[in-house]
């Protein structure tokens, strides 16, 4: 590590990077590499000598960028997008530059405090109440990424539940969420222990438009009491994965609350929208949750990863995740003067990341950021316009956000039709390189996700993206 | 995100970075600030209209900087090290401007690709068996810490007995390590339901220089067997936290497998020493492990995090932690054609982080790494010798790597003052801000620990290091 060495290089990487973004509309947006492709183009083994930057990043060209998945090219419209934004670019580079590793406040004090101080700032921003901010009982924490954020706090709810009732009461703890609820709670429950048939997902359907039923939720937490089993953790959705759906959280706080049930609310894609007035009622009744989470690597120009999580008890997280060997104990921590985050967390060592977050709220505003989220929304509801005014194909569910669940209708009425054409539709679509779109499917139906969000998106972009799915639909007519 | 804006202001952070580290030596290594400090020097919210990066870099510079611990600073003696380099740098930047979601093959092939094809490079360096590289049952994968990598092997043999023998087997789940072992383990164990009584950790002392004996292992088992548990997993450590104890693998792989225990292998620190012929027979008998995993991130020049775990049978992660939720599913996927690393992890996304290690170990070369490894190593020989030197110290276990742990004798030879004694001394020392070292407690004797490792670091800085140390003993010993 040399000061020179470090300042020549990287401005070449920078000259690299830029330029990677002012041509990343060359690039297919899927990338169209067969499996196992770049095996043929490397050694098999690492070389006994230095190499230059300039041959490596001649192979970055050549041989990585072909096989990458451009997430950042204004013609992402898969899954949730992942922003990058210049702010949160260079708040990864000041945070990879510094590289210090924050477990304990000592480590680097202001890791803590930014963190502590930029979870609060963005707490406000949501209105969230209170409780959740750093002042009181509670606080926020940057987790890697909405999967770790539900592990942490059913944990943290489970340790609870066991303390009070013995370990052996593991079997019986249930866990609720609407069968939209994202795959990371199974997997959260597969880690923790909870048995998986204990793990119940509440069936939806279009009647509330995917989201979960304050009724069913009674009668599932009636019907498992009465059986012996042990309810304890509701995770409620705002922004499901497949249709952005939201659980009312008001009327499902309102039974959790009644039953002792941790309530842990999901927007790792909604909450950010959530920054501007006319979004914020999506999350009323947030008031009544336990914990709450929001992924600012998604649709709020922070680049992966950085995901928030606000508790109100966070003794709750201190009493699951702590340990206190000897080799880090300090005078800081033992006077319990300071927040150690390696106690909210499954990692002991932490990244530096409230700084890149930190530089997406200062270097951008709340107002841009507003601008910014409802910009995309406008680019959705444009697309939704036009996919409404072509008679071959269906919105599926109403748009709340920047996504648009779509498809092509069966010319036949055929549901098994209708399931493969549209199926065919997104692989020709996304053979195309053109653009990149995801699936889900919906009571039986396969649906088109149409996600703006990436920070490069434009109208003309979506307008094209359309003319895509039109072509590429009249050339499927055609072969039929 | 505008590629010429993008530009303009990575070449200023470039800027700011490099003379970051052309003046760290001015900073205190540990930071000298009080708890809550910077919570006085920052507005209580976001501001709603955008600021000037030199706003924030100024901010940087004046209110952060102070705040921060300076781990690359070359007076860096704490902990463990967690290498920065040119190379880690510019692989963090580039998988930033990247800024892709690798979580299954086809989000990006080249992140999969390549973070299978650099550990196979990185497990060849280390001579592992065959059978941990990708080209059969096995393989590695990047998880974000040592933490993560033991939880995740924790719950896949967890699983895998629990599928043999049912659920409620859990509570008879005995788990097995020295009492050196990382307290990472401790905490897999809290989040995957091993009751905390069956988490045993067997005692060590200076007789094996802390390592674990094979024989009260197999003792622990036995016992344990008798009394109706289930004996399911030993954790062995290469390079402890507290000493760099070295657990004789071999012997107890031979247990292990008469057992059916799986055997996890930490060597997260002494691991980079491993790719030096004369310290590779350190984990001589990984061969008999079922997962080996070090990282890349302490002493190996890859910027944090990165830490590279190999599993001989990638077929237990996958059972574990897969998720298959139609909004996932693909063509490569269905097929089972590829890998999907979201299967051997925690989370669902994850970063292009195989960049920063291929570069580490193209721009540097296996000959250059070696001699990395080898100059620290012998910066705490030297440190070893002062200490020896000076009669009022004491070496206490015998140096195996680039850690010194010693002692200042007590005058008196009462245990308990040599315990304050080495307290206050190593308080005094870290209050000059000119070293910043740690400390451990080997049989109930206070060690202070000189860990070399941090880039930077010279001879000069060593010396210097030991100068302050001798120093604020004889201010000590005047002042008593």
């Amino acid at each position: 590590m040399d000061a020179e060495q470090l300042r020549e290089n990287a401005h070449i990487m920078v000259d690299f990077i830029a330029d990677y973004y002012k041509s990343i509309e060359n690039f297919p947006v899927l990338s169209q590499v067969e499996p196992g492709y770049l095996r043929k183009l490397l050694p098999d083994s690492a070389p006994n000598q230095p190499e230059s930057l300039q041959n490596v990043l001649d192979d970055v060209q050549a041989k990585i960028l072909p096989g990458v998945t451009h997430w950042q090219s204004p013609n992402y419209f898969a899954y949730y997008p992942s922003n990058s934004s210049v702010a949160g670019f260079l708040g990864e580079m000041l945070s990879a530059g510094i590289n210090m590793v924050g477990f304990s406040w000592i480590t680097s004090p202001a890791a803590t405090e930014l963190e502590m101080i930029v979870l609060d700032w963005l707490g406000k921003l949501l209105k969230l109440p209170q409780d959740f901010l750093s002042t009181g009982q509670g606080g926020g924490v940057i987790q890697g990424t909405a999967s770790e954020a539900v592990l942490v706090v059913l944990v943290a709810a489970r340790d609870k539940v066991l303390r009070r009732l013995g370990k052996n009461a593991l079997q019986k703890l249930v866990v609720y969420a609407s069968d939209q609820t994202h795959s990371a709670l199974q997997k959260a429950c597969q880690i923790g222990g909870i048995h998986p048939e204990n793990c119940k997902l509440l069936k939806t359907d279009s009647s509330t438009d995917y989201a979960l039923s304050p009724d069913l939720l009674s009668k599932a937490i009636s019907d498992d009491i009465s059986l012996g089993l042990i309810p304890f953790f509701l995770c409620g959705t705002v922004g499901t994965t497949s249709s952005t759906a939201a659980d009312p959280l008001l009327a499902l706080g309102k039974i959790t609350k009644s039953n002792g049930i941790w309530f842990h609310v999901d927007a790792a894609y909604a909450g950010s929208a959530c920054i501007c007035p006319e979004y914020r009622p999506y999350i009323d009744g947030v008031e009544e949750a336990d914990s709450f989470n929001m992924n600012a690597h998604k649709w709020f120009l922070t680049n992966f990863d950085c995901s928030a999580l606000w508790v109100k008890d966070r003794n709750a997280l201190i009493q699951s995740l702590s340990t206190n060997p000897e080799f880090l104990k300090n005078k800081a921590s033992q006077a319990n003067d300071v927040v150690d985050y390696k106690d909210w967390q499954i990692p002991l060592g932490r990244r530096f990341r409230s700084l890149k977050l930190w530089m997406v709220l200062r270097l951008y505003g709340l107002e841009n950021l507003q601008c910014y989220i409802r910009n995309h929304i406008n680019l959705a509801k444009c697309f939704e316009g036009l996919v409404a005014a072509d008679s071959r194909f269906e919105v599926v569910t109403p748009r709340i956000f920047s996504l648009v669940c779509f498809r092509l209708l069966p010319p036949d009425n055929s549901e098994d039709h209708g399931n493969s054409l549209n199926h065919d539709l997104l692989d020709a679509v996304n053979s195309t390189g053109k653009i990149f779109l995801s699936h889900t499917v919906l009571s039986g139906k396969y649906i088109l996700r149409f996600a703006v969000g990436a920070p490069l998106t434009e109208e003309r972009h979506v307008t094209a993206a359309w003319k895509v799915l039109q072509d590429e639909t009249s050339a499927l007519s055609r072969s039929l």
